[in-house]
């Protein structure tokens, strides 16, 4: 029976756990032994290894988070750490690692496979920032979240027709902020991809304003601009009171969708086929639908590019 | 100004509203007038017509249900009442009307081309059961409709340890069972589309009890089985009890998700620039993430098939 | 130490976790050793007792169902099964038990009393149908279930102009029915306490229709009326096509509401504090906002009454 | 045929909607034309007036704010500014108004009062910082957002093995801190009310550290301290990373729940019965689960008494 390694790294994102157990179920059914790694390169590091059986994943299908723990682990840049690394792996007879992360875990699994450590990625992170895939795990449920809170505030903006500002998620990445603003009808979605034209922005909602739109929402990224900074310009220039919202932590718990689910068990199931085919040292991507599998390298050096044209269809649609 | 139309038919779908503004607001901007036709194809013999202006379609986009209203029109197969329709857009100097609905609906809509009457379809069903297109309006907010319940049933399936049959919509398609099924981790899905195997079922269920599985959850699509045959079957050769809870109306309402008010505002809007290019006589679809269009005839007589895969994938994850 | 045990009983309700988490902590920190029972008297009869620390209810609050999982168990009425599982809480060397459950689950304890061990009732039951008690565990989640179930229905009532008849749980209490037609804006509500009056509930969906309201919605007890009984009637007298949905098992689960978790975790805690001052052979009850006690018998024999001044609410609002 | 008045005013609440359906329909019975006046006090001032018929209030019930709109009013502490007011009253024959709102609301209907017109208040407000009355409309639909949302962190704070301080609505009073605390299993609660003693709570933080468990939760009232403030706090004295969350103006939106449609359209409707029997010059106040009445002056001179017994019960349950 051969041994294999599962685990969590970065930021926790909403359909990890159906990963965890796709990987586990259809490992066991397949013949391997799946042992999950707690609190992502810091347990392999520190061999916080467990091994887990069919019934140690049941139940968190539908769970927010991760039952494997995620954590930082910025030591493990360094060549020593990883041969620890290394050598916890080899004490426990594995040699294939299942990696669900963003970029940066990817890196590290990179950093495996420099050791002789085989590696599959499985994409996972709420800010869909990751290149060559037009899917990760956890931004269907984190972009419906933004939508529940959005409706909330529009509740409170109606009701005082304020302009609101609601900050979202996404340092270097605009798709949080892009189709939440699309999705809730907002007036104006702020991106770090695209240079903003604060005059656009002001005329816009002032335009809002004058049409007697009972409300106008503004959807910054975080990696854009602060709520507060875009907040004080809006207000300076127009003299109105405006609201601000950071939506904060919320954006990364909560039940994953059903479209996080579905696509997390498949990823997770897809990763044990690669094993079986002795594929290794690739990222699982979601191409035009379909999952495929991308060399590491191509998916670190790749630059992932933001769909402009949604910008201009908010401001169409938003009129 | 050039006069359009836009009208929801066949079962109401989430997302439909987000469409309707989208049509109007898109629309209004390329220098059209939107008519809204109330209740689908009923309204059009009727002659109930209403101009919509921008601020009409403002704050409907998060709404479920149509502000178009629907209904059913069985007698709008007959040419003469066809007739009366035509007649009806030409009195408001109509030349196209965007349909957004079902395959029924595009039957409707390939009625009205027939007497000179240009059409664009917009696939909105919460069944995903019309041929060439990946998505329909709709069917995203149903399936986490669909979720949420048997989260919800777990809870007490898993305090009374109990085997639950679950009836969910899809009279000639399965896509609702499938992926509810692979999304919510249940024992087996039984789908109209694939003659069921009844000894395994019961051999899955007996086999999750002696698994020692806190609850079995069975699902079936209304046109595969009924919820009470189904249970009557395990019953029968099991000797233990079953529950059963058909999901019913409550699959068709509530916010459309992040997904479907995306696609709806992009079907929408998308639709609006096909009359700039006077492209008529298609269906949007979605083809491998992308909206083209296809001719009406092929999508009717197109068959829709279900990724069966899918089935296989559910048993090897449910063990 | 004096050891204590807990079980839930009867059908299970959404807070009855939050009430064991406060059992256990709470016993806990007065010194106690709380035992768990699984599947409710069942468990007590087969000896399935087992000692709960403080962190086997981490992470439970927020969760539906019991992790304590409940049974119905007939037998318990005979005295030889009693005797039986008296011995066994002697063996464990338990003088008291919690009971949480309906009154079904109270008469169990009174049975319990009459062999000498001292008992603490906890009402839980969606169906808020204990006597003397305004509040039980479970009703107020259970009513926010269906009120969301309606808001679904709704969406599809207005967009086609239909009649809907709900039908809601409640063999013996019409008090889920009662005050979700209330919440919901239902035009007529039916509930087991009251002789239903057909020819008026006719009268007013028919008035509703001749309003020009968009939809109407009848919701029925299942005590007091089938939904498919209901809608034959109306069918046959309005010669109008009506829908009907059953609500079911999804009104057991889901995550408890703020009200379920505050008023669980407070009768929790003050059964601790009643085994403290030795009281026992009493139920826990809310009188007018206050947790009080009182005397098992007086809660069986008392008789709940639904405060029918609601139903004349209804009629008035629903115009 | 009498013409009675409503308003909105202050923050707006959950459950509004449903108290102005109740005071329209009511009123409508009970053979009085109702007036609603737009954006609360401003619009009394500005002549913003218009009569509501029982059809202007369908399909409202379930949504948040408020239709009514509202607005802060300072102005409206000037004498001349009310006389303003009461001549608009006049003009429509308007000799009573329903002010739905909190304690700044109840202000302005006492200065109604001096100028001969009747008032009377109706209790809305997330804070429930009311004096003498247990309830207000919109509180328990924002601590239930509240839970939602921390429901969602916790799985975040769960997976990183983090410290979250959670900052909650509430200037002046900390019951939404207080009872969201007890119902999300926080293990510290920060109010206004109780001067706060950090060492405590620190001590608190590092014991559930200790106690291995897998997350803290600290909640913390605006009025008590900032989520910042307490963060520094504690990272300083612990030597932990922290994490915030302000939560905001969502606490302010969303559906209301069935509580608050219950209690509002009972408020709504009792407010008309107190016409009919001419009270006025009373805030209508839920004691001990009973609809009362109290005088505006009392209500406004008295003492909003937090239960801190309460802050115990989370201390000892939070172990």
């Amino acid at each position: 029976m051969k041994n294999i390694a599962v685990l969590t790294s970065g930021g926790d994102a909403p359909g990890m756990n159906a990963a965890i157990r796709a990987v586990v179920r259809k490992g066991n059914k397949e013949g391997f032994n799946v042992y999950g790694i707690s609190h992502g390169f810091l347990g392999l590091i520190r061999g916080d290894f467990k091994k887990l059986e069919v019934r140690d994943v049941g139940d968190i299908i539908h769970r927010g988070g991760t039952i494997l723990y995620s954590a930082r682990c910025e030591e493990f840049k360094e060549v020593d750490v990883q041969k620890e690394a290394v050598k916890n792996l080899e004490e426990h007879d594995i040699d294939t690692v299942i990696v669900i992360g963003g970029d940066g875990s990817f890196r590290g699994a990179l950093a495996l496979e420099s050791h002789g450590i085989k590696t599959i990625g499985i994409p996972a992170t709420i800010d869909n920032d990751i290149p060559f895939t037009e899917y990760t795990i956890g931004f269907d449920t984190s972009l419906n979240t933004i939508l529940e809170a959005i409706d909330r505030i529009r509740d409170t903006a109606t009701s005082h027709e304020r302009t609101f500002i609601v900050e979202v998620m996404g340092r270097e990445s605009g798709a949080l902020a892009l189709y939440s603003s699309l999705a809730s009808g907002a007036e104006v979605s702020l991106v770090p991809e695209v240079a903003e034209d604060m005059p656009k922005v002001i005329e816009k909602v002032e335009e809002s304003i004058k049409l007697g739109k009972k409300h106008s929402i503004v959807i910054v990224a975080e990696g854009a601009m602060s709520a507060d900074e875009c907040s004080k310009m809006i207000t300076e220039a127009l003299n109105i009171e405006v609201r601000t919202s950071v939506l904060g932590h919320i954006q990364r718990g909560g039940k994953p969708t059903a479209r996080d689910r579905i696509y997390a068990s498949r990823l997770g199931s897809t990763a044990i086929d690669l094993i079986l085919e002795d594929k290794h040292h690739v990222a699982l991507i979601v191409n035009k639908g379909k999952i495929e599998m991308k060399d590491f390298k191509k998916v670190l050096q790749g630059n992932k590019i933001l769909d402009t044209s949604i910008l201009k269809m908010i401001d169409e649609l938003s009129i």
